[in-house]
């Protein structure tokens, strides 16, 4: 069975809409990329108790879960308190992130620095030989942070773990509209039951009406469907593949 | 009690990274303006039962639900049939849906654009004085579409009607780091228990390190605690407030 992965941004500054997330739709990209699943994404104020649960049943549902968010010195910081909770351990300093901080901060560093230290006990930390400050992973929950350039740049670190088989995607754009599509969609689907088929009108695009995506992980079912469905399909109303 | 809301978007095709979803960062941005608290935004794959039980969840947790997505005619739109069964309801066609689709499609009207009448039996149409398709409501579930155009004139259309007490904002800026403006952060809050106050790091602006957002729905206190804040803050902090 191919990866199955879980998305929990943590932030209240998402919720009230003072931010707009862009780690969630980059992590997909790459996820996807990889041949990995991901199957959800949630998005939940910075509050312990929530982001236990969540954290828990994440954690259960997927092969591999990535959150996002809470993990600075200040008081809205508790999402290494919420997934310690999660998974019912404690959390405690771990000697090498205090080693960093201290090297970093010097005279100036403080409680509040220090809690940037803190993991849930029977973490491990990964992905620290290309990054200054490594990645914290507890079972298979990796605790990322929400700033964007650092979250990227932590995955980044730690990416190939997850490359899996990889998912093939042929587009196909027509000149009907989703309504006249749909037996052909139908149809399709009845020959290629296994195919992954989406369907995505383009309402302001001149070009083509309707954007049709296959893909399978397996290249010859999906260059078998492919010919299927430009069988079916009206000359008239092909305008191009990629 | 103010109003919470939850977002419910649903599409593989945000979760496969083919787009990036528009609609839930708009309706925060939107909800919090009109001062309902956005508690929770879920984004899941085009699967009835995961739809049903999702909305049956975010119903029974929330004032009121949006779903975006999964509404147009072709087999990959089945939120129509996961309301329907997150509420134990039928699926039925409503004549005036049917009426706007027979206006619209003519005598290309197919059973396909039939999926577009469809709604959970018990349900209503909403907001048809000023787009040409109304929006359909479930109980408290609101079921609006994944294009984003369309989604913005729907909820136009409805906004009003979720107005409650505004929600005031103060924003600090601060030329110090995390670490050093934490202790003031907790002092504020020992001062301000019930202040919503968040804290987010800078790394690329050379104005200031630190946003401080203050919000309450109470103004006067809202005051009271920035005037406390700026007590607090050391002078050559302070960078400006808006």
């Amino acid at each position: 069975m191919p990866k199955t992965a879980g998305i929990i941004l943590i932030g209240n500054e998402i919720l009230s809409g003072k931010i707009t997330d862009a780690n969630a739709a980059y992590l997909c990209r790459e996820l996807r990329a990889l041949g990995v699943d991901v199957r959800r994404i949630s998005v939940i104020p910075d509050e312990i108790d929530l982001i236990a649960r969540e954290v828990a049943t994440f954690s259960r549902d997927h092969d591999v879960v990535f959150t996002s968010g809470g993990v600075g010195p200040t008081h809205d910081d508790v999402t290494i308190e919420g997934v310690a909770r999660a998974m019912d351990a404690k959390v405690v300093r771990h000697p090498l992130l205090v080693g960093i901080l201290e090297r970093h901060f010097g005279a100036q560093l403080n409680d509040a620095h220090l809690k940037m230290a803190e993991m849930p006990e029977g973490g491990q930390l990964v992905g620290h030989e290309s990054v200054r400050f490594p990645t914290i992973l507890m079972r298979n929950v990796y605790i990322l942070p929400g700033v964007p350039e650092i979250f990227r740049r932590k995955f980044e670190s730690i990416r190939e773990q997850f490359r899996d088989q990889p998912i093939h995607l042929r587009n196909v754009f027509v000149a009907i509209g989703e309504g006249t599509l749909a037996e052909h969609l139908n149809g399709l689907l009845l020959a290629f039951p296994a195919l992954l088929l989406g369907s995505y009108p383009e309402f302001s695009n001149p070009e083509y009406k309707v954007k049709v995506t296959l893909e399978s992980r397996d290249q010859s079912y999906l260059e078998g469907a492919l010919a299927e469905f430009l069988r079916r399909l009206p000359a008239e109303a092909l305008v191009k593949v990629t």
